[in-house]
């Protein structure tokens, strides 16, 4: 007898990830899915990729949801804290949202709308500390996908102090998925085929979740959409506080982690490496003509930046190995 | 103690995929991967997306193979007969190449070079009688990515004596990885992004395997190369020998099948939908004009095309189930 | 002083590329740009790529139109007869919607809603007699996307008796923004890139005037979203009625048609090199196991499928050469 | 009588658009076109985009160049410098190569072989001063596609002492078409359709050509491979000297550029915007969490990037209006 897992807002990307992943998780029993405006329809009539799952979507809601062991929250951002605050106690949850993400009030009303829902357990395991913390939790708040790309890649450099904390330059480029499935004219295939362009330049609402997780405390992060259905690249620079080779700290952060891997010296990483896997892939050096560190995080966003993350933190809060039910092997070419 | 299995020519797509695929399979033990020009080097120097397999590559030869319970073999057309020839009796082989796939030697003459290798039992356990003629046979030629997709579409339809067998037509269009990771200027990104092409036009290698397994006798077959690195999308068009509805042939054909779908009446299929996983994906109708059966079919080329396909009968040709270690399910977007 | 024109419905993709046609045209003056929900906004704030034009959308109506002395009629099918109907006669009109294509009104009213609009010249200057009678005419239908690209591969061979008209079967595949810019999830890039999917199989809109334009009497034909901008590729088989080079009769038929382009023997064609031209690129064999002619067509949707056509259209209409401000070459890669 | 021109290295991609653009150039006839390892092979065999354009490829060399008023040499990077050595004096040159444009012979060698070749005039007419230089010049070094990027975006505020010249974080992505059309594996569709890499991380070798031409002193530049064939985003971000409107910079520098233009407010770069044309689009902000100035640069690499910048400096060396034969309009979606 499995433990009993539930999605709520299984519709979306995420969703339809964390749906996939559970299904073929040897410990999760799958009970139910919920989805607003697709009650009542087969999972497959919106996620065609999991056609033969036989599950129907149910309306989003505690009734639905409070039989489960664990519930994961893959709502719109803002709408997860007024359904966890209706779950018992005894069902644990995983957000995958970012209402519970933010220590501080005021960055969440810099950037969001209603008021702070409060703060959860960080769900990043890797961070120090963190892996014990998210075993230890019941509320989890899952890292987003643009922090858990950045911060694997930065967070090790401005904790063992090499790299400065205030001048970290960002630039982060992900697939479309990242966007969300909702219908918007400048996210249709013939827009985004063929090009790059950068949003929310110089203001994204991501920044103050990318400080509190690495320490940043100045921090340039221009997000760019690439025409790829899925992945994150971040190229992360930051000056050092003195000679250092930024491999080193990364090496030794990560040596017991199994989703983060150092790539070998002079490989750099790609997104499609890491397609419908759990991985993050890195590589470091320090840039010639100025000495700054220059960090290229890879990830999928779906996986690792979203339905990876929570599975990975659900395992742990049940006591199962942290891998169980997910691949550090991406699905390429 | 699993089962000792090893992959000859690992180092092209259908190998990695292979790879893959074995290292999250339960019962099979991966102990050989061999890549003629790069034995010695890791496999992810090759493979980025297997990071963290630990596996080296070593040349190809018996040498490598002999110690294996079965062997896959993923070697360009026309190499795997010799290779075959060298593995003793007792050691099970799935090839994924053409060599063993075609039962007239005239066929095999008139598209390829060198002696025909012989017959294998044709690995597409989807076919009548083949799941059981696959579990009971030490060698299997896997069928191919094109005659998979174009088989599962039309076998049904022309043993049920429903479709005339003397004028099908076919289109099908094909991921760029289905051409090989051979480097050539045809194949690079600059020129496949944005682009649809034909190529052997009326006359291509694989018109006898699919004729073969369909029992088609006249067969126009034109493949296309389509800006995606996975996916075939065949469409075939037969005319029907009275009236007929091809949703309820193709049902009863595949009732008991794991990995083969008719989706609900009014959904195509996507090969978005297949990514990743050993589905193929039907649908069909009636042409409104013509009174032609249309069926369009989707699978991963490297999945149930390829790796997938050679997994599927390697595990009912050691008694495991037919599903073990592959999934049914995509990973999309 | 040039030409005035005018574009009614100038937001689309086919709006788009026309008023970047008419920019660079030398005998056309663009005067006005409609579009109904973007009345007041510079044209750039819609199409970037025009950034610098210095136009601004009208309201959608006879009075922003009157004034040219032509008028591109780019909207929706089943809008344009109202507004062609409240134009003067002296206003030439080149209407891109399908309401005026169909010659049959039986036709019109199996696919489309409201009442048949009555029929102009048909806009494909290539069919024999064509470009005189487009030269005289004040209205014109200019031809659909999937119909030019079929009829220009199929016209030539059913008018010279080599192919038989009532078994023709098309598979073609299309660009996204053949499908609009109508915000709709299944056109999502994360939903397209890397997808082929076909769609209206067996009933499409378009079987009529495909019928009408090639004179084909039986017409099997399957369009797929294919994971490209722009671009349509169409298979087109028939059977052939006696022995015969279909590249002779082709040759024959576009020996002065300084936009369609028979390849060399050997050479296919590729939607890629269309991108962006008026042009039309076709191959043509003979199937080796049925017989069956086969001929390829490529060309881009917006371009000689829509406003390259229209302007072509317009050129012999105002007695200017046929070419005028329109490239056979493409934007490749 | 048009001016005659012909290009050298005709074969390669920057080759085929300069042959794309020539072929429309109202004043320049193209008298040759050269192309070492495709000699007597027509211009289409190579280039399918521009088929009709009746032209056959020569072999490189002064005979087939020496006859003509101005010859393009779109040759790898080291090769132009030995044929322009053999050109006579009074035909004028444009080096799409990296050759001749480095004032500083270490730069040169340190990321090139061979001697330096010497200094052209730069051939990037927006820089202050530089339209009249190049009109005057008889031998012109096109700027770089990377380097007429970031220099668009940087050199204005450098010059006006806005932004520090010694920290400068510049990321920049690139189509495929950048890497040329050699067949490399890396650069197959199947590797890099769904993918995004960094590469020459830390030391790349136009970082000297950039620094030269902004004014520069302190350079890190990441390069990023993007999933498209073609166009160039650079974020280019530097510390301000004070509080400033880079926008007001930026306006007031290419207040008088045709092809060089600041976007409205709040709408930032789309490189599909550029495709095909001449035209660099700008957008800049002030980062909100450190103050930096971040300016987004996007152009076609291939058109702004390459051939067409190497056609509006022959526009000015032949006394043609700058912006003879170029468009300033992109081909989108």
């Amino acid at each position: 007898m499995g433990i009993r897992v539930a999605v709520a807002g299984a519709s979306g990307y995420a969703g339809g990830e964390l749906l996939r992943l559970l299904a073929g998780h040897p410990d999760f029993d799958l009970v139910a899915a919920t989805a607003h405006s697709h009650a009542g329809q087969p999972v497959s009539a919106v996620h065609p990729q999991l056609t033969g799952l036989g599950l129907t979507f149910t309306a989003t809601g505690p009734a639905a949801l409070a039989d489960a062991d664990l519930v994961f929250l893959a709502l719109p951002h803002g709408r997860s804290a007024a359904l966890a605050a209706e779950l018992p106690d005894s069902v644990k949850v995983v957000d995958l949202g970012a209402d519970h993400r933010l220590a501080d009030p005021d960055a969440w009303a810099r950037y969001y709308d209603g008021p702070h829902a409060g703060t959860w357990t960080y769900g990043l395991p890797e961070l120090p500390g963190q892996r014990a913390a998210v075993a230890a939790a019941d509320r989890v708040a899952a890292a987003g996908c643009y922090a858990a790309t950045v911060t694997l890649a930065l967070a090790p450099l401005i904790a063992a102090g090499v790299a400065a904390a205030d001048d970290v330059v960002v630039v982060a480029a992900s697939g479309t998925s990242g966007a969300g499935r909702t219908a918007k004219a400048h996210l249709l295939g013939s827009e985004v085929m063929g090009d790059l362009s950068p949003y929310k330049v110089g203001a994204h609402q991501h920044v103050p979740e990318i400080k509190q997780a690495t320490g940043a405390t100045g921090l340039s992060f221009t997000p760019v959409l690439a025409p790829m259905p899925r992945g994150i690249l971040a190229t992360v620079t930051a000056r050092p506080t003195g000679p250092v080779d930024p491999r080193e700290v990364l090496a030794a952060a990560y040596a017991d982690a199994p989703f983060v891997r150092l790539l070998p010296a002079g490989q750099w990483p790609h997104t499609a490496a890491t397609l419908g896997s759990n991985a993050c892939h890195l590589q470091a050096t320090v840039d010639l003509d100025t000495g700054r560190l220059i960090v290229v995080s890879a990830l999928d966003n779906l996986g690792k930046g979203a339905a990876g993350q929570a599975v990975q933190c659900a395992n742990l809060m049940t006591g199962l190995p942290e891998t169980t039910g997910l691949s550090p092997y991406g699905v390429a070419p």
